[in-house]
């Protein structure tokens, strides 16, 4: 899922995402709460026709921003206030409210609100963050009304595995129609990421989607689709593009680098996206190097479709049975180093 | 013509620039010349290939921009000695370099190396710009190879009757395949671009296009038109356009006010372009007071496609004959009011 942080993929039209092959685009509740606020969104007819996007969406349950980006006033088992960044206001957030603005926003998912502690934290600390996430899981459980929007709940945990085990299996038993894991990609060694994806996915239902939050390298997704995760999310593509770096050929390149100055050819030969089709390295180059618009759109709409023709990729090797073989260079054990 | 100054329209790509109806667009010699350097652009195969644009391409000589942006160090009948910006080392523009410059570029139709006097402007001192003006188009069509480039001349002549009906006089006697009106919209009052198109459009081959350099309003458009101007360019519709402003119903609309918050119509209901189609007046709002890249692409490409839709009508309305019936609400006698 390519990240639309306030109702758009930064300089991307929704056709021109279309044409990348996104299937899902994520959104965030934390930002479109401040801004336009779900109000608008709701009388708009939620968030497809506002942002003119007919595809699936999901949206996060922001927890994720205010543990992270928020000046917090106070965090209990009843919720969580913050300061507005925009004019200073106490805002509140509890699980019902994160609900209820969820299905005003009107994604095809919603995310549980849940709290993902930071990284390093005690195990003490973990414990309690798991437990309050569980006791949320029930309230955003009873307030989510079944429209036509699932409801996805959060396995948390740490880098504890005892506590991802009894968090997977306290999630699991709520029986949503789908499970992510979370409180990964917070500051951890990767290999911790890898640990608890193997250690949690065989847990979750076999037959319900199975989301890894905040995950989009080539070489993370790979190996957690070895373990059963279906999908992801990730600003990476996107940010990259807007500071003038390509994904090409494993490799994260500057365009901004004088090498590119003359180099006529396109930047991926094997690519369809506009800025392979039409343009040259020399092209993108000279627009990078002027800050013109038009080259972070033509670089992110470049890295949006290396990632989601990597994921499309995927899904055809598990049709065709063949996915253990062709992506085992991308498995930890391989020799084969890529740089995503 | 919309304007592509360093071989882009910012933040629009050429598929989206096609799709608003643009047949042709102007770039500017001063800035490709010092970003990325003509070399560069015909060794891409030239600007058509370098921005991926296959419709007709204009560039300016450079004058406009020399004589207006840049630190000038020397004038003389010779050409022109200025500051490069970018690192301060000396450049010298001569009629000569102008076109070799601009032949590198490759464009369809390359421009004479004038000068532009500023406004105002003794008479003395626009004889003399005309004179040297004159002297150079000689040096430019000496030097321009008749390859599939067209050269076209520039008549200068400031807000004096008598040197520009000798400035058109003396352009039309180089038999070019077509001719500009510049010097005009530097500080004049409007009324005085109307009266000199007025003047010298009529004394100009009446089997060649005739182009009005630097113009692009809608009154402006169609009384030249009147007068038989066939081209024009303007940076204004992209330029609102990522100042938030919307052309929109003959009125110029700051998309960033509070009116359109919750306004969930399309912004021009008659209007083929993406942000029409696709999105509301909220939705737009709301990008551009977040200053979301998309927002400026999208009410760039709303503004081109209003105005391509205003030349795209009077081409129509001439075809069919009933342009001076149809338009005369746009013409100085009119008492209808259009503020574009």
């Amino acid at each position: 899922m390519p990240v639309g942080t306030l109702a758009t993929v930064k300089g991307i039209t929704a056709t021109q995402l279309a044409d990348t092959g996104a299937q899902m685009v994520l959104a965030n509740t934390y930002h479109l709460h401040l801004q336009p606020g779900e109000g608008i969104v709701a009388d708009a007819g939620g968030l497809h026709r506002f942002m003119g996007w007919d595809r699936p969406l999901l949206t996060d349950s922001g927890g994720f921003q205010i543990f992270s980006l928020a000046d917090l006033n106070r965090i209990d088992d009843h919720g969580v206030v913050f300061r507005n960044p925009r004019n200073g206001s106490q805002i509140e957030l509890t699980p019902e409210r994160a609900i209820e603005i969820q299905m005003a926003l009107g994604a095809d998912v919603a995310m549980a609100f849940d709290q993902c502690p930071p990284y390093p934290a005690s195990e003490s600390d973990v414990e309690a963050a798991c437990k309050r996430t569980h006791a949320w899981l029930e309230r955003c459980s009873n307030t989510h009304q079944h429209t036509s929007q699932a409801l996805f709940g959060i396995v948390q945990g740490g880098c504890f595995p005892h506590l991802r085990e009894q968090s997977a299996h306290i999630v699991a038993s709520f029986d949503l129609p789908g499970i992510a894991i979370g409180g990964v990609s917070v500051g951890e060694p990767v290999e911790d990421i890898h640990r608890i994806v193997r250690q949690v996915s065989p847990l979750l239902p076999q037959d319900r989607p199975r989301y890894l939050m905040g995950i989009g390298t080539l070489r993370e997704i790979a190996i957690a689709v070895a373990s059963g995760i279906d999908l992801f999310d990730c600003v990476l593509p996107t940010r990259l593009g807007r500071h003038g770096t390509a994904l090409v050929a494993g490799e994260r390149w500057n365009l901004r680098n004088a090498r590119f100055r003359e180099d006529h050819t396109p930047l991926d030969q094997s690519c369809a996206c506009t800025a392979c089709r039409h343009h040259s390295r020399a092209y993108l180059h000279h627009l990078i190097r002027n800050e013109e618009l038009l080259g972070l759109t033509l670089l992110s709409l470049h890295n949006l479709t290396q990632l989601i023709r990597f994921t499309s990729a995927i899904s055809q090797a598990i049709q065709d049975d063949c996915f253990s073989e062709d992506f085992a260079p991308w498995q930890p054990d391989s020799a084969a180093h890529h740089t995503w």
